[in-house]
């Protein structure tokens, strides 16, 4: 397979590789090479004019959170599980309502080109086995987690222990032998998870070999529980450390990381740590700005989540842009310019770092997986505009939509809109 | 005229007004009323279901940028005027690109629900003549500013200081006495105005009292150049104050007001003054976040603009949204929650705040110009999702589009796309 079009990607994140009117060759799936000509004698198929970009990655989303999305935001984060938060992931153990919600979730990431993503599905153990049924239904991929809570959330939403260990150990039996679709493990965060639990977690993620998400630092009051639940441990960090779900057996995907303390930055940098940047949740409630800069210079995979519905938005070009805006702000607040995150770090982080979650995707390096974007910028053009491949990415991650995306691949193969009635 | 939905509209910036399944009763393009019930002898317009909220008003645009939005946001704004603006436009020299582009903004105005704007039009006097006549023949209403700007530009893009007074005073005559587009003084900021041009722009400010527009306390390094420029003054204040372009006999329009000293909030306060806050502009030219909530707390008329080409889009919507954003942000690095900017506050700086510019507009209150946009919001729901009329326009907010804008209405009368082919 052969495409003809404008492709760019980013190898390291200090700038784009752009091969205008290149050609991108798809071998089994995979990425044989992208070249300035071609000929050979495959079939070659006709994008000129057209982007072609890596898809998206989202390495951190709510599904059961997707109908408040735009909602509930004169809260921080506590305050927002309580009031608005529960009661909509409660209503997740109907499983004709969560089907509905899930196939809309499904269908808004194929939209937006985030064909990987990883993802807290439910507390419910058949809702979130729906899930990955749901995924693989899509064609998509993702790591999909049970949420694990037993402790400090309200009665009519938690689950005792043996419910949080055993339904966890039961669906990555069912699903660890997945090549698209694989299970991860996912305590809430450290206030949701009594010390057996995690025990029992962390000791899953090494029997099996399974990666972890949570959250943590993501805000100050949640630091300040943490340090009262756990007088013994100073973060959540020593507190996810201690059972085994810090990177230490298992690559692990913490969301937010925005106060952190050097320790923890320390011992991330030692661990297979993935710190995902959420910057339109951090926004909406009032969470913060994480010093991107600093991590990406520790050496360590920042990646872009949308973190529905903290975030209000699947699209990741605009978590990109608000990723960018917000380092700016940092920047200028500290009067420290070197924090300004650049175009190709941004979306390095939604592409490169994201994707290497999933080993080599999330660029067009040869041998990387042939998952792409065909991208028509037309319709955002002013009239009389006629610019360069790399300005049109530009004003597609700026005032680009998901309508701009007209082909999405997936491993070579094309992938339609799924669910259709 | 009576119009039958779910009205939402600000009478002051601490809450909404909201009439659930309410009558927007309608005579002689003004507000008579806002109703629970109705039992006149009018038809009823039914639109239950649906919002009916004020027009949109964005005080401060480019509508000669336009081409460049999502551009050059690797630059802060002295080297981005350099790099990128001045080269767009001076393309606005030709009658025809400039009609195409003008023709385009105005139709993205119109489908984002902004039926009421203040444009920087063009240098050119023909030009920004084009603009006047192409916002009439679009049916909407605007201030529209022929750009002053006599000194340190581009020997390519500068006029003479007669050019600046007398086309200003020429376009003053011919479109003064319109009732929907009329004229606003418009020095570009103080470095690209000579103090003769000053003198003479503040002199046709009185004369025919005209309103002003320009830039101040955008970036550090332009307060820097101004102070270089006129050693004797020690702010943009002073020297607009000095040549009556700082609401002294007229109303006077300032975009940005980020590194305002005391002296300058003081004697805003005494003016007839309307700072606009443009926060997407703000973020992308690293230029720094406006004190909106202690601007709010002294008086001051706060408005939103959407500055494109420094910010990328026209759709208010995103600017209030990321308006809230930036308090947060603001707040948490200053750790002062106060600065925290409601939904209500964002809502009314970008209808009632805006709107008062143009008289009684921008509300729903009696008396006030019946401008009014009729929303359904079904499409961005999720399956199932049934919500209250504030939660409807909240969502709208942080996740709609102008496509779910069905209809838009000015003085009463429904606005119809312009300039179909």
């Amino acid at each position: 397979m052969v495409i003809n079009g404008d492709i760019i990607f980013t190898q390291n994140n200090d700038g784009f590789e752009i091969y205008e009117n290149g050609f991108l060759v798809i071998e089994d799936g995979k990425v044989k090479a992208v070249q300035k000509d071609y000929s050979g004698n495959e079939e070659v198929i006709n994008k000129q004019g057209m982007l072609i970009i890596p898809t998206f990655v989202d390495l951190h989303l709510h599904a059961n959170q997707y109908a408040n999305c735009g909602l509930g935001y004169d809260e921080e984060l506590l305050t927002w599980l309580e009031k608005y938060t529960y009661s909509e992931e409660v209503k997740f153990k109907d499983l004709n309502y969560a089907r509905d919600i899930f196939k809309e979730v499904l269908t808004k990431l194929w939209e937006a080109g985030s064909l990987r993503s990883v993802i807290f599905a439910s507390l419910y153990k058949e809702t979130s086995e729906l899930m990955f049924n749901l995924v693989s239904e899509a064609g998509l991929s993702a790591y999909v987690g049970k949420v694990n809570m037993d402790r400090n959330v309200p009665d009519f939403y938690i689950e005792t222990t043996e419910e949080s260990i055993n339904f966890t150990e039961d669906l990555i039996k069912e699903f660890n032998n997945n090549s698209l679709v694989k299970p991860i493990i996912t305590p809430r965060f450290v206030p949701h998870c009594t010390i057996e639990s995690m025990q029992g977690q962390g000791d899953l993620a090494k029997k099996y070999d399974v990666p972890v998400q949570s959250h943590m630092n993501e805000s100050l009051a949640e630091n300040v529980w943490v340090t009262e639940l756990h007088p013994e441990y100073k973060t959540s960090t020593d507190v996810f450390e201690k059972y085994g779900l810090f990177g230490g057996n298992s690559k692990t995907i913490m969301a937010h990381c925005i106060h952190n303390t050097k320790h923890e930055l320390e011992l991330m940098k030692k661990r297979n740590f993935y710190p995902v940047h959420c910057p339109e949740s951090n926004a909406n409630l009032t969470s913060g700005i994480m010093d991107v800069k600093g991590m990406l210079e520790a050496g360590l995979p920042v990646c872009l989540g949308s973190d529905i519905s903290g975030g209000h938005n699947l699209f990741m070009p605009k978590q990109i842009i608000l990723a960018i805006q917000l380092s700016k702000m940092k920047a200028r607040m500290e009067d420290d310019l070197s924090k300004v995150l650049t175009l190709s770090e941004a979306f390095y982080m939604a592409t490169k770092a994201g994707g290497s979650f999933f080993g080599n995707t999330g660029s067009l390096e040869e041998g990387y997986s042939g998952d792409f974007l065909v991208i028509d910028t037309d319709s955002i053009m002013a009239p009389h505009e006629v610019r360069s491949p790399i300005e049109r990415l530009e004003k597609f991650l700026y005032i680009g939509s998901p309508s701009n995306i007209v082909e999405r691949y997936l491993q070579g193969a094309k992938i339609d809109k799924p669910f259709k009635e």
